[in-house]
């Protein structure tokens, strides 16, 4: 017998109208991506980051961010998560009526840098004050970016990633914290060890969730190992959209459809329709620009057509 | 902490120039065959399998194997493997001088009948027959294909792979057994209860390897269950060649390059070096007519080209 972790339910995050969408050069239009939206949701998909809050200069793809909130509160059961890198922008999402705010920063300071322009005990002042400012009414997750391993400085001990929770979680406890493998080269082992660390030191003062990247293959071993440290939120972007910024053509987020069909084929419910997804997930993996991963859509999608000697 | 097994190493069979060959169309030269396992040898991957003993009608991709046998004795370190279906096949293969012999056979009759013509039971009595022709100094490998998951009946049940392997091992314990998720439909979960029951059931009688497809994206989380197992052969197809014959278009064998990237990643040792065998990786996955997986090619292959504002 193994010693799996009970079968409870998981919650899927979809993140690529936001992770997926903002490395795609051609607009995309705003009425595609409500269509989009309202298509995921109805496959099941609840919640969604359908943006950030960042300077359009930077992220143009991501601009009418403020008009999808808005058309969001049409679509039914579909409560919308945007990425927010600072005070003001934070405060710009409440004031837009945003239910979840995810707070980003990065351990590493190259990144931190690279990706918000500030060191990371900047990004943990701004984070307070951005606190300060949340009422009590909205949800609140940090998304703790390269948390394993970072493009510029390689693997993140596991030191620095505790010691940056330290400074965070004492500020509000009642957060969901996503550890975010930006770089898809976390391991199995790596992944289990530091949630197992987090989970210990962090006792039950907060939720968590797993970001993975499928780079190099490990999306699913890795939200496998995260799932066994009784992880239970798993950010994922349908079609896979989602490239490496710093490995172009190379692919980057898991696919949405590939962790739901592991998490059924476990037995572990993920309350989402996937023959509802497959066509959504296929039609977002088509966008111009786009650059897709994941392997179930193929796999689902092929039919067999021939007997042939196969031997295994 | 994680309750990770100790990280001892693991071996690699690499299956490509069998599996991942056998549904290539146009006919590879052997020289060209002979190339790339003189590159996978000087990569470390010391045991190929390299082709069948099958029939050039049924699999004619395939009929050059006694060539390539004959081959592989001017190839510093390699120890080549054959698959073989049937006594009289393992008869030649033993005559040919193949060092180790793979007999495959199927837990699932729909399986085996397509795939070797006959009921589970009669290539039983085959394997028997053909252990007694089997000289001493030949190592002997038992394929057992559908021992998850079956293209025509689906999830094979764990008692019917159980029961297959009482009959097999009993009569020879000195083997290795390798079971094999033919569809890419198994999950970690499975993964690890099955090799947890059967290694409990045969103790330390037999050696065990785990043959992983990567159909459904699953390639990697199932590889890593069964390491958890203690499991420590794989199987793996360079370029992550070999396409599923029941789902035309999806990928099929888990790529070598990325079992070697993530058990590397973990700090298990695999004795192969990763910058000797993406070349011929790229160059297996490049193949006329091939159907390549995997992504640690491209992830290694791609470069920096630029810093782009990438929240997480």
């Amino acid at each position: 017998m193994t010693d799996a972790p009970e079968k409870t339910a998981v919650a899927i995050v979809e993140v690529g109208p936001r992770d997926g969408f903002q490395g795609i050069g051609p607009f995309i239009p705003t009425p595609t991506k409500i269509d989009m939206l309202r298509r995921l949701a109805a496959a099941g998909l609840k919640r969604i980051e359908i943006g950030s809050f960042v300077s359009a200069s930077a992220v143009p793809q991501l601009r009418d961010t403020p008009e999808l909130l808005a058309a969001c509160a049409g679509i039914p059961g579909l409560i919308p998560q945007v990425l927010v890198p600072s005070e003001r922008r934070g405060k710009d999402a409440v004031q837009a009526g945003a239910p979840w705010l995810a707070f980003v920063l990065s351990v590493t300071e190259a990144h931190n840098r690279n990706n918000v322009r500030r060191h990371p005990l900047e990004s943990v002042e701004e984070y307070q004050r951005l606190l300060a400012l949340i009422p009590a009414d909205r949800s609140v997750r940090l998304n703790i970016a390269t948390a394993f391993d970072c493009p510029f400085t390689g693997r993140v001990p596991e030191a620095e990633t505790i010691a940056l929770l330290d400074r965070l979680i004492q500020m509000r406890a009642d957060v969901e914290v996503c550890l975010c493998d930006t770089t898809g080269r976390a391991d199995p082992d790596h992944v289990e060890s530091l949630f197992a660390t987090c989970i210990a030191r962090f006792a039950d003062a907060v939720a968590w969730g797993f970001h993975a990247h499928d780079t190099y293959g490990l999306g699913l071993a890795n939200a496998h190992a995260a799932y066994r440290q009784k992880v239970r939120v798993f950010d994922a972007s349908f079609g896979g959209l989602g490239g490496c910024p710093f490995a172009p053509g190379a692919t980057g987020n898991v696919a949405t459809e590939d962790v739901v069909w592991m998490f059924e084929r476990m037995g572990v419910a993920t309350g989402i329709d996937l023959d509802a997804l497959i066509p959504v997930a296929r039609d977002g993996a088509s966008l111009p620009g786009g650059l897709p991963g994941g392997r179930v859509r193929d796999a689902l999608t092929a039919q067999p057509e021939r007997e042939l000697q196969d031997p295994i």
